[in-house]
């Protein structure tokens, strides 16, 4: 099923037309985004996902968002939904019509089941390729027109990075910058166990700060583990004692094979930066 | 004015919504684009416009467009059109629902005015700067996934790129790449003067093939100029005869400033190119 409410408090059918042709989100992909899990009703981490929200709109000189507004529309959409225990709620705000001075930004809050592919890949674990972003690690804060670190509507090429995927028989992507160097995921961050110590790459090398990392991050640290913000060489995944991509709605999600080449068996590690992480939300 | 058609030859109303909140365009600015200039009636490079939304589908995975209809909807726009005399026709095509296996992608020709600012540039010159593109001039034939050389709806960067040069005083952007070499404008291709040879960068850099660069490459080779499809090395814009952006609505448009330091007057260049791309159409 979907839900779908407005920024004025009204519901909306999702099957039904809402957005103008001459739309920028359509016509551009200018536009932010965030997506929100929902289990048994309660929203995780919904203040980070606003806080983005808000930094994705700066970096991208859109209006700053109504916090409240988008909060109320979440709960919305939570409190009309009848399907599954967990949902995935889209947030989304465009700039409004193209080429009209006047035009108001148009948000709405979405809220979708979760794809079964991806809750079977919370405990299966899924196979990854390393792919190309074509980036130096240095290039975002050098550049900040190329909008690395907002989350924005112009999602074409991480789409196409996931279908060369499923091309070479994998499930998901791991970008690396032109120096080797881990990224990101196309919808989520890398985190990278050694021993004890649970690493990810900084925002400074052009990517999205990760709501979910930060969480399964924050619930390792109280469990004994040293986390710790640095680059990752990519010669670092094959040796890891696990890999894993974090996200909203993939929770953390086990690599068990990389480039087609199995991994160490993580499922031991996995299993216990999971229950950490779900501790936080029981 | 605005002019809206489907590509079952229906005609819609561009004010009202006609796009669901979960569509890939909005969503994920998943889907290509064209835009197409029509002058007194007569849309200008259409075949080659046709031929590269083609090669966008394929790029982007997308079912190959019956281009019988695309032209058919653009003349619907061209026919009902009661405006100015010269229109911008934008073909667009997204993937679809988002998560709808049975999908079916959606499309239009949306007819609008052409901005007076554009116009006006297209006689009275840019002022242009120089920003990196973050890429290197070879990324594109190694990372297909990163879509370069497709127009697809995710131009969240491009206009960001634009809003930089605005706040720079400028009224447009060069890309160069890693290396300093010119690559493309956000939404136009760079053509550079230099005695009777006419440059611009080639696709394989990482760029858009350009309807018009081709066009005019094409009228200017038929006046007796030299035409060069070669690496521009960025010290060359800077010690050119003339720079010059070319695309569908600005025709060729002269820059006259980059980055803050004035070029040489090109302008009687640019009336002589301006005149040879005329004429093919007249």
């Amino acid at each position: 099923m979907r839900v779908l409410a407005f920024l004025d408090g009204t519901l909306g059918d999702p099957s039904q037309p809402y957005v103008r042709v001459d739309n920028t989100g359509v016509l551009r992909g200018d536009g932010i985004f965030e997506t929100v899990l929902v289990v048994d009703g309660k929203p995780r981490e919904l203040g980070p996902h606003l806080d983005r929200l808000a930094k994705s709109a700066a970096m991208l000189d859109l209006p700053e968002p109504d916090l409240e507004l988008w909060e109320q529309a979440a709960q919305q959409v939570i409190d009309n939904w009848e399907g599954s225990s967990e949902i995935a709620v889209k947030l989304v705000a465009t700039r409004g019509s193209e080429g009209d001075p006047d035009a108001e930004p148009f948000g709405y809050a979405l809220g979708m089941e979760i794809d079964e592919k991806v809750k079977r890949a919370r405990t299966e674990g899924i196979g990854v390729v390393t792919l190309d972003r074509g980036f130096g690690p240095d290039v975002a804060e050098r550049a900040p027109w190329l909008l690395l670190g907002a989350k924005t509507l112009s999602y074409a090429v991480n789409l196409a990075a996931l279908r060369e995927a499923g091309r070479r028989g994998a499930d998901d992507v791991i970008f690396t910058a032109t120096d080797g160097s881990v990224l990101e995921g196309p919808t989520s961050t890398v985190l990278v166990a050694k021993g004890r110590t649970l690493y990810t790459p900084p925002p400074t090398v052009g990517i999205l700060p990760g709501t979910t990392q930060r969480s399964v991050f924050r619930a390792a640290e109280a469990a004994g583990w040293t986390v710790k913000m640095e680059p990752v060489p990519g010669g670092e995944l094959a040796m890891a004692d696990g890999v894993f991509l974090a996200s909203s709605v993939r929770k953390v999600t086990r690599v068990h094979t990389l480039d087609g080449v199995a991994l160490a068996d993580s499922t031991a590690v996995h299993a216990e930066l999971c229950e950490a992480y779900e501790a936080q939300y029981a």
